[in-house]
């Protein structure tokens, strides 16, 4: 079974995919000085846009974990993670409060997807 | 490679399969005022009652990631796991403490399983 | 589709494997008052010798998540992570802050990888 990498790094992959399963990095905002709101829209986009660049969307993702800073973020991130969820393809999901990388990073999200075709 | 969705939602599915592999959402107590004890049990039956509904047991289970929100409930969580786990198919399992969604809610468990045949 | 266990255990296994893709436990250090390079090095260790023990590498983890006690200790974490990653083959890869099982464990990893074949 071969693995295909989307663009390594000296210390991580974008995307691993293994046979069916590809396993996104953490997907994390560009704005640390936003709020809930904009940083989960822009961990979103990233996700679309990684899943895009796989060569499929976010229908094939199947799973994601949701780790918030501030577990009082949890209503704020979804009510635009409500407004972006396939609804006819919603992933398996876990929210929790974990600690993040750098000051003012509210939420980061690991996602595991089929790979596209 | 089809994919199947589990008591899909307007925010998530309960469980989703991509091929061999079948990730489940966040399993959550129902009694969130009681303790350690009856919450492992509650999530445990939640995993069961998954399982069972997507034509498998525990068995099937590979790996769970336990979030306790506080990790002086390990022992607590443990010696209801450990009465609860199949001694001939004991999943791979990581156990970290991590805030949860709602005030009271002790323990989350995230499995990924073996689809069932 | 079989599943194989690598040294099951009365609570878990030391990983479980399904189809293409093996899910390890969490690895945690050996020397619980050990500083994070000691005992980033040591789990990343761990992980070695179970990829070994499943018969492959480094080479094939796909997805690695790292939990720390306490995200100060990102940065000592990486120097680690950075001269240990196989630079032609780097895992999706997300850092969080979690509580640990034992006091003094500063670091836990959680890998999935392709099933050597």
């Amino acid at each position: 079974m071969t693995m295909h990498r989307l663009n390594p790094g000296p210390r991580m992959s974008e995307a691993v995919r293994v046979g069916d399963i590809v396993f996104l990095a953490g997907q994390i905002p560009t704005t640390l000085d936003a709020d809930i709101t904009v940083q989960t829209r822009e961990v979103l986009a990233e996700i679309d846009a990684v899943m895009a660049e796989l060569g499929g969307s976010k229908a094939d993702i199947a799973s994601v974990q949701v780790w918030l800073s501030d577990m009082a973020d949890f209503q704020g991130m979804n009510a635009v993670w409500d407004s972006w969820v396939d609804p006819a393809n919603p992933p398996a999901r876990a929210t929790g409060g974990v600690a993040l990388a750098r000051p003012g990073m509210r939420v980061e999200m690991i996602a595991v997807a089929r790979a596209p075709a």
